[in-house]
């Protein structure tokens, strides 16, 4: 028996979609490496670069022995809180699923630890980063992203019996994959607590700048450009016609995602723009883009399904939500180097909030029920869809919240209390990189003469 | 009614070959704020991609209200000079346009404002840039879109009147973005004057380079990487075939126009590389970046409607045009930091005349009339083709040349004479990210003890 | 006569595969520049930047007239050993090739000379470089790749005389393009010589740390990242159902492919990891880089023909291979900047060699007849497939060997024996930079007054 040409066609033309959606996203990974680089001080670069090149290749092993069954699992037997089938890629590929698919959520699966790792940079052991990251990329994440995106889960928006009679919708992850991180890097910063030197004597912050800018706008463009296989990639399919257009399909709608995506961030980096040029005096171009990448984390649920204009409205609040946050986090003494737990967390849980405020029912429909016509959905509160989908949101924000502090937080004390989890102050004062890596990051070779670099052509200068 | 599965594939093939198009394009973003930030010294670093970010958040909101509409808006109640429909993306999807086409202009629109930047860096108010930014990706450029790519634009090679029988052709744009972008560029380079120490007392260049070379070739790659977004994804469609052939279409094309982008640039690649050994006695690593991204604006073109062999002549010319440009820009006492003018204007310029000369008519029916048997073209004087094509070339040349110099040129002297032109000369001197901007782009921290850096260690050393 | 639908939608799906396949395997170019330049001192970065973008340019010339031809000239007058048609893209396209596959073979040939770049940095003569990189991609790598990859080549898998009954199988180049870069690597290196200082006078190695570990970090990230359009890109075509199959086809090979492709480098990343962690005592960021891409290099042989846990197998081998390796050529005295030879060269042998053990017998059908039912292939040893296929791996491992050593080596000798190898020990203590260059590939812009950077603010602490 051999597949049908249409049906060729169809795996083909999805396939190379998603493969390369996927590549896209992957992308991400080098992103964080080059914006966390960057905003850390020169002496911990290699250390947290590291940490991304580790939650990529631990993410691999790891996601094809457990992450993908736990998160994907699914059968007449499977359970709404976690997936038990498809280990190490057992009958893969399925009617469900092809490698593509598997390929596609492993890059989800090893931005999460990413986005953590910026919450406890500078000061954390790397064995114990080791642990947490293995823990939370194979198994805290896998869980919730089985409640919201397998068809099995309590959460999820094409179950046969959704929550509220709606279902949560999370499209690409604002709360299953920005606030996992964002929350399990809070308790990481709560736990390891502030970096030395970060405030003074009397509690005042001191300013502790990124060694280079160039490459926290290196990674902001990256990680834009990954965000472009981030949000419309999670269509999975893109040759899905709209019975009810003329000729639409999920090719409009995977556009139209681009464009919210596009247009949320934007926002979010406009108005930090002008909001930080009011509030500290200057043109901060570091703000801009942690602006624009808390626009993209707050649209990334509910990018599909709503209008651009709304898009606009989620950006807007975004800004403000980082803004405010990061005010709070100041006055909390809270030490996020990254802003992690702020803009991950803060700008993930308002995208939750957002999708219950603003989802359009057209668009729920096309991207959850392939634009069947008859189907009905719960949409936005503010667009008149009543109480059930901003329900739904509002407890998987609860729900992801209290998971995610239940594991990592005991998982992080414990680490803690065996004495593992922060280096000392010795060898946080000299940086990770001396102390735990063989070296430091950049090398100015001064053992050899003639001007050659800064440092050489200083002395030069001064003997 | 439901898209048949003809139309649902054909959707769906280009939808994908556009959407994954324009995030090639998009990169170029990242590639201009590399390129640019490693050409100018490091106390503008910063400056410098805040700007490209800017360009970016920007040109993303006034795009979406008003620039694609301007440059695209169409239908009966059109005129030939500029777009009036589609403001906010009403009524799109539309029958002739999906978001992707949307994006694909959008990730254009946000590149012009990017090679202007180069030429006025290093000494201009960010607030300035911020106007003219605005003026220039919202308006200018989208007018001189519509003229030329829009089927009611005056230039336009799809319309059903066609300027000289012929229309102009410029595929991806070496005048409608890159001339234009380098126009405006003149125009603030020489409103605004050289940077301090530019020149000496006696008016002899004095050297100043970029601070990062690493950067630079890193830019350089990366605009190559978004080449192929730029000049092949330019068809819009791949899934169309040629009536008269066994088995080509526009996929044959799109191929084709990868190889003579490909070979063009690298044509004025090694040319440069050569040639400068020869005027400057070394292997210059960064004219030959230069060089390659010359010969890149130069195919844009053409790229679709040439031979291979033709464009190994585009890339050997646009070499000297641009080190010709480079001395006369030298003796006119010009100070184009990023050589923005001569290589987007001066390559840009040369592009359209090269494509006067060289278009094939064969080609240009595929490209302009999906291979329709029986259709006629005016194709390149040497080909051929007339007077037609190569007048129509001249007449988009002295058009955009004039319509961005009596629409950038008065701004750009409005803002001189407001004074809010350029900065002061101690903030020049002192750089514009300690004085705009909150901080430089690197940071040694020399606020801790222990040698941690460069500047640490070669105090440790001399204490 | 016209395409018909089913062929248009064929060549369609295809060219976008494979053209968005090959720019990304372009951007391993980039990667490269970045890894090497991050690895050598910041005195020569500007000139192995230089020769990554030579290899590019220069290549682009080469394939274009000739070395495209030597590859893949096919015909009935064709011969084993070298092909003799298309020149100049000349036919092209044809039934058999089109522009899309041009761009991506050029891909993989500008590669080549940028792997062995890696060998002889920081102590070559440029143009000493340009002559052997001209000779490398223009003419020994294209005669291995007609070797295996034309179908008319002597250790083709697709000829119909197939050495041993089985032909080798070398799916994206283990052995082609890796093992050819490395060798060539090797004898650079070894008639070079070791760098100023590398060995100190009783033999013993002095560390000469590179000077940027964010770009390696970077450049590894990118090289990932391009390997996904190596890999699975290598299968040509995505729309190619599998008879025997209900919805397979190379869609799902391509996954598969992208899969073990990323098992096998993440495996060869933690080893090392793991492994350095206990030989060295540090967790080194570096070593899992390198170890990381040679996991890449060893299953670039047999990614599409193994099984997802082979490809773990394989890359658990790759990091003890380039581990003993990288242990001999210190005992040897062999130095090697970029690891290149070991890393290319010795995990490109074991890939040849772990294909002839693990290929599956169910994949090579697929990726090599299409799923043709009834068809019969030579699997690997340890798959119960006999002696063919593991003898022809041996053979073209042998077979590269021999023909690069002697081609390359007499090269690199006469070069030697001219006096245009390497540089004069001045120069090179200097730094190609300064010396062959025009200047280095940072600037510090000690010229201006007040405190913008590192060497500025220590002049003024010193002062």
């Amino acid at each position: 028996m051999e597949p049908s040409w249409e049906s060729s066609v169809t795996e083909s033309i999805n396939a190379i979609y998603l493969l390369f959606s996927a590549y896209l996203v992957f992308v991400m990974q080098l992103g964080f490496a080059m914006l966390c680089a960057g905003s850390v001080r020169a002496k911990n670069a290699m250390n947290i670069m590291l940490t991304n090149v580790v939650d990529a290749v631990v993410g691999s092993l790891s996601y094809y022995l457990f992450g993908f069954a736990f998160a994907f699992g699914e059968g007449p037997s499977e359970n709404p809180f976690i997936g038990t089938s498809y280990f190490a890629l057992h009958s893969i590929p399925s009617s469900s699923y092809d490698y593509s698919f598997f390929l596609y959520q492993w890059a989800f699966a090893i931005a999460v630890a990413g986005i953590t790792s910026g919450s406890i940079a500078e000061r954390t052991q790397f064995s114990a980063y080791l642990i947490f990251s293995f823990f939370l990329s194979g198994f805290v994440y896998p869980v919730v992203a089985h409640w919201v995106w397998s068809s099995s889960g309590w959460l999820s928006s094409s179950s046969s019996s959704l929550l509220f009679g709606s279902g949560a919708i999370d499209f690409a992850g604002s709360g299953v994959v920005h606030l996992v991180g964002g929350v399990a890097g809070l308790w990481g910063a709560l736990i390891e607590g502030p970096r030395v030197g970060r405030f003074d004597a009397f509690g005042k912050p001191m300013v502790m700048r990124g060694h280079n800018a160039t490459l926290v706008v290196l990674g902001t463009f990256l990680l834009w450009f990954g965000w472009f296989g981030f949000n419309p990639g999670s269509f999975g399919k893109i040759l899905v016609a709209y019975p009810n257009t003329v000729n639409q399909g999920n090719w409009t709608a995977v556009g139209r995602t681009a464009v919210t995506t596009t247009l949320a961030g934007s926002t979010a980096g406009i108005v930090t723009l002008f909001g930080r040029r009011l509030l500290v005096g200057h043109w901060d171009a570091l703000d801009v883009c942690n602006g624009l990448l808390g626009g993209f984390v707050a649209i990334t649920s509910g990018c599909s399904v709503v209008e651009p204009w709304a898009a606009i409205v989620c950006g807007f609040f975004a800004a403000w939500v980082l803004i405010g946050l990061n005010i709070l986090a100041l006055k909390l003494k809270i030490d996020d180097p990254l802003e992690a737990a702020q803009l991950h967390g803060g700008c993930g849980a308002w995208g939750l909030i957002f999708t219950g405020l603003f989802a359009k029912e057209e668009f729920i429909i096309q991207a959850y029920d392939s634009g069947l016509i008859g189907a009905s959905r719960s949409s936005g509160l503010l667009m008149g869809g009543g109480w059930g989908l901003i329900g739904a949101q509002v407890v998987e924000l609860l729900a992801i919240v209290g998971w995610v502090s239940l594991t990592m937080g005991p998982l992080f004390y414990l680490l803690h209390w065996l004495g593992i989890l922060r280096i000392s102050m010795d060898d946080e004062v000299a940086g990770l990189d001396i102390s735990s890596h063989g070296g430091y990051a950049y090398n100015a070779h001064e053992e050899e003469s003639g001007p050659r670099f800064y440092g050489d052509y200083m002395r030069m200068q001064n003997n």
